[in-house]
């Protein structure tokens, strides 16, 4: 297969960090640099440090200037101030550098014209040289297998979720929100003002990518319009793809231009562009993180809006029901031998068998869970429901450390083996605002058995709303499951 | 003054416990009992526990009945099936009780004819012998200074703040949730099925207590509407009074009647009620918490929907700004002379002193915080705003076991400062979703210092608009602040 030009960003062979500085709590200080000496990428490939001022940083040789350093180096990461940046250019040029990305901020973004004149020319000389630039103003590359990360806190582990943001912040709240959900990253790319590197060429790059199955973006600016919604349209073609867009609002826009000189645009266009590709469009990084667990678990399957909810305490099935319907969620009365059937294993004082259910008072019948799951899987296969939405009892007691504990194994195995056999999508709903998640082992155990872990009914009735939606869109194109 | 009837469950002078059980994890066992033991209500007054099958329990004497317990017994807490309701009460008659507590459930809203007129009867001898009923099928009574509880776990300070719950799981997570932000209560009910003690009668009694400032209310049933809508318009009149309704779309209603018994309706209907009568309708728990925060700080005070935020990073800026937007909340432009006053101590590469002012990019500027707040607070006293949302640092780094750091002490001072001189309110914002908690000594701190602390933009734009349109409503009414 032919290599994708942005493989050299993917795939360096050394790197030098151009401008690290030695100061903790400096943004190019050690920390930033721990993205990549933690996970120990200088023990595999050459790392060069360059910082006049310094002869070594974290017992990692500095040089005076890029040119001082062994040949070849392929990636440069920048982070000297703007009025320097010209001459970096220069200087990887002569050295035959692939890619710079460019931390340094203080370009267009500045609302300065010199500076925007500046970041043009910039971006002119690095294409001359055919040197790609990642940014400028952006926190650049996660490549997991290639032990490549702006943040030391980001998993070592590679994953399937690919991660395209215009903003630093932003992915670094996707990457670690992803990992908090057991979920990882074939890579992440923070782009911010994209003057080279941009979303529609991320897009493709996503596309082609094996390792990559599902693509979640965060985008500020438009981009070149129509070359971002033809690229979104190929991604999405091939893969569930994911889209966040920051600025559609006045003060959003306004917010967008000051931090990567976006033009951004309204909600109501965005929504209309990824209906016409069979894109998702999320509304806050908790959707897309919604999202992005539901199509990667049975619950992308979900048939329709009619749920079977098991509610945990009467207040708490009031105020769930009418969470669920604010996004079209119904809860249809179960068949009387549905209701029979429960009864037998649901004491009738403080509970309910209607839906919601209310189990919240079995008392010493703990083993009347596995029964009601298996009773409300039937329910959903004989066709009383599209999807079971579980008050989650996973990780309940905890298990050492976040570790699945055996109870947590059995009832995954047990919804697997329903969900199999019913074709009903279950998912473990956590019981909301006030209790702690579930732990990232135990949301990892039950993603691997194909079973969505979500933080509230609100936000999983919200989820079947826009997979719904988005299934909706996809009528006609080949399936991507 | 005269005393209010529901006085007498209030200040009971002895408890009986009726069919306390002594197995660990049944609802009618220890755990209910320790919110009486763990605060010491038993050394203070009579704790009787009944219980033919035990001598003891927890260190406590059992009588075989209530009969056989000495007189004067105030207050039962009845945790018995329901089939030995009736002669409970019947009992509690001989023994001039005031008032029961019936924890025990299965009544009406079991949707068993027998059961709702079983119900009828038990109010019915009730009422005869002159005895307040709490319930069925509820939780009882939190009155922290008389040293009484349905949890262990609530706090054991006595504050400003009176929760009327028909949910006891409701009541949990309220009282909970204000504990969490470090504000307590006066007291709390929970009156389930509400057959005698209900809504309409706590709402007076809360309106006239003198340690009772705000009333927060979760309602299922609208119990005799024109009823309910007196009581809570005069409530209303003289605290503010915020109201959360369950039930209020179809599966919402169908578990409302399963949970207790009541007949619901529909959110349009409830939202026009609140707006008659001048309450605040609250959509979910967290909305309700957030304006008992906002109505016991200069928030309560906001004036328009206008406002300056101060974020915390670009992505985050920007979606912070789309998000307030979708609450009418707006972010203008700042006057020339702020951005200028701003450049001074916020660094232009990676920032913006536009609105939203994005200061991520302080390095070792610690000190530029306290001028930062000044010039916002002056451009909020100068017109530019009706509000400023400051992203919290509160609590960072925690000091420990939460407690409140010089820094966090300084902080407070200087926001007092500001909104006391500028009459603008100013709300310390958390980061949101992906960052822990304010500990609730800080947010104590806080409060009783007029700052809100709210746990996300949104969030915080949210209250601002609900307390936008409540004050609106009050227009012409008395001031209650």
């Amino acid at each position: 297969m032919a290599k994708h030009p942005l493989d050299v960003l993917f795939h360096p062979r050394s790197i030098a960090f151009v401008g690290v500085s030695r100061t903790p709590g400096r943004a190019q200080g050690p920390n930033f640099l721990y993205g990549l000496t933690k996970r120990g990428f200088h023990e595999r490939k050459p790392l060069y440090l360059v910082n006049p001022n310094a002869s070594e940083i974290e017992g990692i040789r500095c040089y005076p200037s890029l040119a001082d350093c062994p040949a070849p180096v392929d990636h440069v990461i920048c982070s000297v101030p703007s009025r320097l940046a010209l001459d970096l250019v220069d200087q990887a040029a002569r050295k035959h550098v692939r890619s710079i990305h460019f931390f340094t901020a203080g370009f267009e973004e500045s609302g300065d014209a010199d500076q925007a004149a500046l970041e043009r020319e910039l971006i002119a000389r690095a294409r001359a040289a055919g040197i790609r630039v990642v940014g400028p103003n952006c926190l650049g590359l996660y490549v997991p297998a290639e032990r490549i990360s702006f943040s030391p806190d980001f998993p070592e582990q590679s994953g399937d979720v690919f991660v395209i943001s215009q903003s630093g912040g932003n992915a670094l709240e996707l990457v670690s929100g992803l990992g908090a959900r057991g979920v990882f990253c074939s890579g992440a790319v923070s782009f911010g003002n994209g003057r080279d590197v941009a979303a529609p060429e991320l897009f493709d790059y996503a596309a082609q990518d094996p390792s990559t199955r599902v693509v979640v973006a965060y985008l500020e600016g438009a981009g070149t319009g129509r070359a971002l919604l033809e690229a979104l349209r190929r991604c999405a073609l091939v893969k569930p793809t994911i889209v966040l867009k920051g600025g559609v609002s006045e003060g959003g826009a306004a917010a967008a231009a000051s931090h990567t000189a976006s033009l951004a645009g309204s909600a109501q266009i965005f929504e209309s562009l990824c209906r016409q590709v069979g894109a998702m469009r999320a509304e806050s990084l908790e959707e897309a993180l919604d999202l992005v667990t539901g199509v990667r678990t049975a619950l992308r399957g979900v048939r329709g809006p009619r749920a079977i909810m098991l509610a945990s305490g009467g207040g708490f099935s009031v105020l769930a029901a009418d969470a669920v319907a604010r996004h079209g969620v119904t809860l249809p009365a179960l068949s009387a031998r549905t209701q029979a059937r429960l009864r037998a294993y649901v004491p009738a004082a403080g509970n309910s068998v209607r839906n919601p259910i209310d189990a919240s008072f079995l008392d010493d019948r703990e083993g009347a869970w596995p029964e009601i799951i298996d009773i409300v899987g039937q329910a959903g296969r004989s066709g009383e429901s599209d999807v079971v939405l579980l008050t989650s009892t996973l990780g309940s007691p905890a298990g050492k450390d976040g570790e699945p504990t055996d109870r947590d194994r059995e009832m995954v195995a047990r919804i697997e083996r329903v969900q199999r056999r019913g074709g009903v999508p279950m998912v473990c709903v956590e019981r909301g605002w006030n209790s702690a998640p579930t732990s990232r082992q135990v949301q990892r155990l039950a993603q691997e058995h194909g079973i969505a872990v979500l933080p509230s009914m609100e936000r999983a009735a919200r989820t079947v709303e826009l997979l719904l939606r988005w299934r909706a869109q996809r009528e006609g194109l080949p399936s991507i499951f």
